[in-house]
C-alpha cells in the first residue's frame, strides 16, 4: 500500500475519483459525436452493422470523457477508481475503453484502483488475479528470443509505414493488460479465493481491497448478521482481511490487503479502524450516497492516514450543475466544462476532507 | 428457468459443460498455431507489437478450442458454462473470445450460463445486469429511423465489397452483447445488488444463479458461520434467494433465481433442496473437485429435476488422457481428439448422473 500512501501524501489529498461513466452522465455533445461518427463511417466504407459500429463509437466516448477528467484532476488527486461494471455494460468495446482509461491514468502518474469486485474459487481466482499479474502466457514464453526480436522489428517497420492516427487520439490502441495498481475483491468464497490475489499483489507491487462493509442500504442483510460466537459477519470478515494482509505490511504500517468500508456506516467504520490496525480503507459512499466528511474522518488513523475516500458522481457529474453548460456548445467547449467542473468539485472535496481530518485531530 | 429445464429434458442430460480454457488445457498445436500466426502476420505488415499481436492470436485459440468442443457435444448436452475469469485473464482480446464463444454456443442451440459471479451495489449492479439486458443505449435510441436504415444499407453494401474472411473463421466478428442466457451472481451486497439482475432476467427471459454454498475448501469460513438466531450464513442466504425468486416461478415450478450449491457438500445440498423448493440448483464440484454422482443426486427433486451439474476439466481436459493424442499430430487431428474425448466424457457423465438419479428414486 506504500505507493498509494505516498501518492496521497504528495497530493495532500486522501480522495480518489470514481470514473463511472454511464449514458446519463455524458454530455449530449459526446452522444451526438458517436452518432455522427457511426453514420459517416458507414458512408466511408465501414462494413459493420449499425449497432456494432455504434457500440465502439459510443464506448470511445467514455474514454474521451475520462481523458478530459483525468487531465483536469491529475495534479490534485492521487488516484482514480474506474468501476468496471460501467464499461462491461458496453460489452467488449467497453472493456477495451476500461483498459485504455486505466492506461491513460497510469501514464499520467495516477494510481489506478480497478473496482472489479471479483471473487471465485481458488483456480478461478488465479485467473482473475491476472488483473494484477498480467497475461498468463506471453509470446516470449513460447517463442525464441530471435523470433520475438524479429516480430518487434517488423512491427516497428510496419507501424512507421502507416499514418499514425493514434497521435490524434482517434484510433484504438490494443493492449492485453488491464493497467490496474489495485483491484477490489469479494470475500464470500473465503481464503482460497483470496490467496491468488494476495500473492499476485505481493509479487507485482500491487494491492487489493476486500469488501467488508459496503455502503449500500441492503448491505446489512448478510454483512450485519449476528454470529453465535459474538460479533457480526462483517467483523468476522474484517478479522480475516487483517490476517490475509499480515505478511505484506509496508513501510507505512499498512498491508497490501485493504478493506472496503462504506462512508454510510460511520460508527462501524470507526470500530473497524481500531479492529484492523494494518488495513488501509477504501471508503465509498461519500457525497451522493450520503456520507459526510465528518463521517469518513472516523475511518482515518491518528495521523490522518489509513483511508482513501471515493467520489464518483459528485465529481464526474459536477458539470450537470454548472450553469455555463448548455447543449448548444461544441464538443470541445462541453468537455472543457466537464473538466473544469470536475476539478472544482475535486478541490472542494479535498478541502472538505482535510478540514474534517484537522477537526478530528484537535 | 423453463428454457433450461426444457433443454435438459430434451437432451435427457442434467449436465453442463464448463468452458474454462487455460494455457495448460490447450494442446501444444494450438499454441504453436498462435505463435506462427504472430510471426507471419508481422512479416505481412502487422504494426502491433509482439505481445499485443500474440494476445489476440492466443485468445483466438480459446475460441477455436471451444468451437471444437461445442460441435462435439451440442447434441448431447443442454448447456455450456463459460467461466469468464479464464477469458478476462487474457484482457480485452480474451473477453472478445468469451462473447464469441457464448454466441457460437447460442447459435448452436445451447443454453449459455455465463459464470461471471458479479455483485455490486444497486446502481453498479444495474450496469452488470446489462449482461442480460444488452447494450444500455442503442443506436436506434439516438438516431432517426432513416439514419439507422442508411447505416445498415451502407454496411451491407460495404461488407459485400470486401472478402468475407469471416466464413473461413479466421477473422474476428465484433459484437456489443454478451450472448448469455443466465449469469451467476454474488449475494454479499444484499437485495439492492440482486434486484437489477432479477428484473433484467424477468424482462429478457433469462435466469440468474446466486452463490449460496460454493464447492471450494475455504467456503466454510464465511458461508458456514453459525448465526445467533440459529442456522448458518449460507442458510440465511438460501432463504433470501428463495425469496428473490418468488415472483418468477415458471411452469416447471422453479423461479428465475437459481442457486449455486457445490457437489462437495452433499449433506447441506440435500437439506437446501428441501429448504428451497422453487430454486433450481447449479452444482459445480462434480468430478475433478471430488463430488460424485451419488452426492449430486441428493440435490435433485423427487422428479429427477431441480439441478444441473457442471463439469469443466473432466470434459474439456479429457483429451489429455487420450492415448491417441501426441504432440506431432497436425492441428486438425489434435482438435478432433479434443472433440472426441470431450464427447466420450460428456456421454459418460450423462450415464453416471442418470444412473445415480435412477438409483436415488428407487
Amino acid at each position: 500500500m506504500d505507493r498509494l500512501i505516498d501518492a496521497i501524501s504528495a497530493a495532500d489529498n486522501p480522495s480518489v475519483v470514481g470514473l463511472d461513466p454511464k449514458p446519463a452522465l455524458l454530455p449530449k455533445q459526446l452522444i451526438d459525436n458517436a452518432r455522427e461518427a457511426t453514420i459517416s463511417e458507414s458512408e466511408m466504407g465501414n462494413p459493420m452493422g449499425a449497432e456494432a459500429a455504434w457500440s465502439i463509437n459510443f464506448a470511445a466516448m467514455y474514454l474521451k470523457f475520462n481523458t478530459a477528467i483525468i487531465d483536469a484532476v491529475k495534479d490534485i488527486v492521487p488516484a482514480v477508481k474506474p468501476q468496471i461494471a460501467m464499461y462491461e455494460a458496453l460489452g467488449e468495446a467497453g472493456l477495451w475503453m476500461y483498459a485504455r482509461t486505466c492506461k491513460y491514468a497510469q501514464d499520467n502518474g495516477l494510481y489506478v484502483l480497478g473496482d472489479i469486485k471479483r471473487g471465485d474459487i481458488g483456480s478461478t481466482a488465479e485467473a482473475y488475479a491476472h488483473h494484477l499479474s498480467g497475461f498468463p502466457l506471453k509470446f516470449s514464453d513460447v517463442a525464441d528470443p530471435d523470433e520475438v526480436e524479429n516480430v518487434e522489428r517488423n512491427a516497428e517497420a510496419n507501424a512507421a509505414g502507416i499514418d499514425d492516427a493514434e497521435e490524434n487520439g482517434d484510433e484504438f490502441q490494443f493492449g492485453s493488460e488491464w493497467y490496474e495498481d489495485a483491484v477490489t475483491v469479494n470475500p464470500y468464497l473465503g481464503t482460497d479465493g483470496i490467496t491468488p490475489f494476495v500473492d499476485a499483489a505481493a509479487t507485482h507491487d500491487k494491492d487489493i481491497f476486500i469488501l467488508v462493509r459496503t455502503s449500500n442500504p441492503s448491505s446489512s442483510e448478510i454483512q450485519e448478521l449476528e454470529l453465535a460466537n459474538g460479533g457480526r459477519v462483517y467483523e468476522h470478515v474484517a478479522d480475516l482481511v487483517e490476517g490475509w494482509g499480515a505478511n505484506t505490511i509496508g513501510s507505512h504500517g499498512y498491508s497490501r490487503t485493504g478493506a472496503v468500508v462504506g462512508a454510510t456506516h460511520p460508527e462501524e467504520g470507526a470500530r473497524l479502524r481500531e479492529r484492523m490496525p494494518h488495513t488501509f480503507f477504501l471508503v465509498p459512499g461519500y457525497g451522493a450516497q450520503g456520507g459526510t466528511a465528518a463521517d469518513v474522518a472516523r475511518m482515518f488513523d491518528a495521523n490522518g492516514s489509513g483511508a482513501i475516500v471515493n467520489s464518483s458522481r459528485g465529481i464526474i457529474g459536477a458539470w450537470k450543475k454548472n450553469p455555463d453548460y448548455n447543449e448548444d456548445l461544441n464538443i470541445d467547449d462541453a468537455l472543457a466544462i466537464v473538466a473544469q467542473s470536475a476539478r472544482t468539485a475535486a478541490l472542494a472535496m479535498r478541502e472538505d476532507l482535510n478540514s474534517a481530518l484537522k477537526e478530528a485531530r484537535r
